[in-house]
């Protein structure tokens, strides 16, 4: 039987504050992308994560971002690659401490909002977040943009990794995704994401925005976790894969 | 030969702001407790006093604290037992990243400030720490206050302890230490303190305040790092061991 | 026509994270208690809430609060006086700048959570923020519990205060607030809180949770703004005070 | 008798962290840019900032920075014109509290670090500074870049406007100061300094690194503060000024 992994972002509470419903997407996906502190997610709500994807039998990973709560992540901020390889060891650390107190295990590491979108266009951000796994999770998994720099620089250092991609997004025919500014970028109907995760998950191929069939690699497709339809979406690409006897999971490491 | 450990705290800069005279102060110590980013600290200087340790063969331990850099740890926060347990657990296992990345192991942890008096007062808290220190850390020993919550909240789980005892600071008759605000509670003169320590190494007595020889238990010896003078009270106990024979050294675990 | 001002928490969200249904409550109410980025809040919601406010025509009061996020100011931190003092007057400041881009004035100050908490049982607390409010906003009313610390320290300095008291907690014989701890601390019920309410606002008086009935002077009510039946408990005391003729509007400074 | 204005950042200090030799500086300069909290300082070291300057007669301008302490603003971070003019605001606004409890006036407002570069590099990012300097504190002077995009966007504003020029930087022929990473873009020397403030003061002119005397206006003279150098530096260009009959003042608003 055919699988494919599905990851959402998870435990991006911060103290009184809420976002996220967790617990409802966790039916769903097979890989938990855990907000270490920086970005998102705090010391309890990682406990509380940790402790949920177990019960869940959903794999976890260290979301590492960016030092900016206010700004979720999502604004780039100008670090050295010397900085980038530091905030990630130490992010990928506090969550491991978590992981060996509740006894699980780091799956994998996926790099949050702007720090994903810098490490995809500067190779020595995407080797610094390679270089801080590769010494302190080296069991763990790189996940990246499909063919992009962080699978790149992940595989350079003998890592294994994982070509991410996106359901709810529109591919331009160069199989990138077409910027969000552009009509027609996110999917907001639940089944045309539905449709083109099986279209990745069957046959690694995605219709483009330009209306071209083209290639796209997909070990992992990423549902986004923070809008509050969230898990209608990871439903209805959950159910559209079984209905493919495509199991969702995360595959033997 | 006779062997007695000093402790002393370390990285505590934090970006562009530096404290303390790590590279001088580490010539005359055996343990390291390093800041984990919370009350001081920050991923470069861990990283970069983690090395320095390595370098110098000094033990390195985990010295987490109150998230409150402003106050420096030091002011006392109304955290629950399961906050500090959760915040204790965040910050041992982000120096644990480093320590992988540098080829190091966690010798010990010490709570910092606040957090090391708040568990001395309350059994709760210095709980949660050695329930921290045991899930995620088991071969680490736990740092307390002489015969102290701590120390006994470490035992209590199975962990090996050591207690602490202070060069510079008076104690009273009771084997509590003087409080700051009483005149003389703090040794200003480097031989004062030396004086002490060499006592504390080798009867495990102290003259109190009040006059009395007492016995204090002392596996570590506490300097403080973040004077400007703290090389040399460092340099001084060292010295005054070395010439009663006695080794600066953490023991094997 | 009798009136009375009911007051609200707001402008509690931070970044991406939203708390509260502020647009909604302030149908209801009269003083918008403006989180001010320490405890809750940032410079966008601050902007938000001071224009949503102005718009409404409800009265803007600035809500200063610990320095902890994540603790939303809950939790009690060991400040000095003098930093009392300092994160009061900052705090202040810091909304006053929004007050004169959108026009609008100071009306009180009210210090949230745990540093209401720490005023009141403190009288140097409660003096440090009154001397902030006098000397940087010496026109506001100084918010605080009836007949407590805080407007006494208000008083002792010549400013306006407010007592407030409170709709939707028990009060014992005492005149003080009943613990949260105690069964039947907090009245779950709209309807009960509307009454007590009304009893407020037109004799001044409450029955305790001994079933006694107390004097509690009451200048301002008290809504707690972060629950999602925060809407229905405005709504409910408004109606019920509007039904008695009793006008809901923070009188003339 | 001629005069040029003098400014420096000051009240850098956060917490225990000490940065800057404010006391020292303050002898030499004529302006003082205070850190409002965001990139470095705290309420304390504001309000003992106001202070110093106040009894030293040194004009206080805000010194606004992006949120980031780790990188003492210095790293730029992707904000929008927006959350420019809402970050600035509330710079502004937490200082002028300061003052009025101590009783002085906003001088001048002066961005920092990334936010200083972003602005000069951006007309949006100018514009919303601008904005901000002009809807909370109208009367105060914005100071940026000579002939740059700062003093552009406040001139467009009405506001008043100062032209900064740097004594210890060497300019390119076009005008520009040459990048930090060229040989000889920074001057060593306490008298090249003290030369070229003589240049920018008498003639408006600067000896550009290309060898070219090009024209520079400079309304103000910035002297870098963090470096254990900075007295040294303020003392000789304002002896060198003081020589050449030329007064060290921020001339009348």
């Amino acid at each position: 039987m055919k699988s494919i992994d599905m990851n959402c972002d998870m435990g991006e509470s911060f103290g009184n504050y809420r976002i996220g419903n967790d617990a409802e997407v966790l039916r769903w996906i097979s890989s938990a992308n855990i907000a270490c502190g920086f970005h998102a997610g705090d010391a309890s709500a990682m406990r509380r994560t940790v402790s949920l994807c177990l019960e869940r039998g959903v794999r976890i990973g260290a979301h590492p971002g960016l030092p900016d709560l206010q700004g979720f992540g999502r604004r780039r901020l100008a670090l050295s690659a010397e900085e980038v390889f530091e905030i990630t060891l130490y992010q990928i650390g506090a969550l491991c401490a978590f992981l060996r107190a509740e006894g699980g295990r780091l799956e994998h590491v996926k790099p949050h909002g702007a720090l994903y979108h810098m490490a995809e266009e500067d190779d020595a951000v995407a080797s610094s977040i390679a270089k801080a796994v590769a010494l302190s999770a080296p069991d763990a998994a790189l996940v990246g943009l499909s063919e992009g720099a962080l699978t790149a620089a992940g595989a350079a250092l003998g890592l294994r990794v994982k070509h991410e991609a996106f359901a709810d997004r529109a591919y331009l025919r160069s199989g990138r995704l077409a910027p969000r500014s552009q009509p027609g970028a996110v999917h907001t109907d639940p089944k045309r994401a539905a449709e083109q995760a099986l279209s990745l998950a069957m046959e690694g191929t995605v219709d483009s925005i330009d209306g071209e069939r083209i290639a796209v690699r997909a070990d992992t497709i990423c549902i986004h976790g923070d809008s509050p339809q969230a898990p209608l979406f990871a439903e209805a690409i959950h159910r559209a894969l079984a209905q493919a006897n495509i199991a969702v999971g995360a595959g033997s490491p």
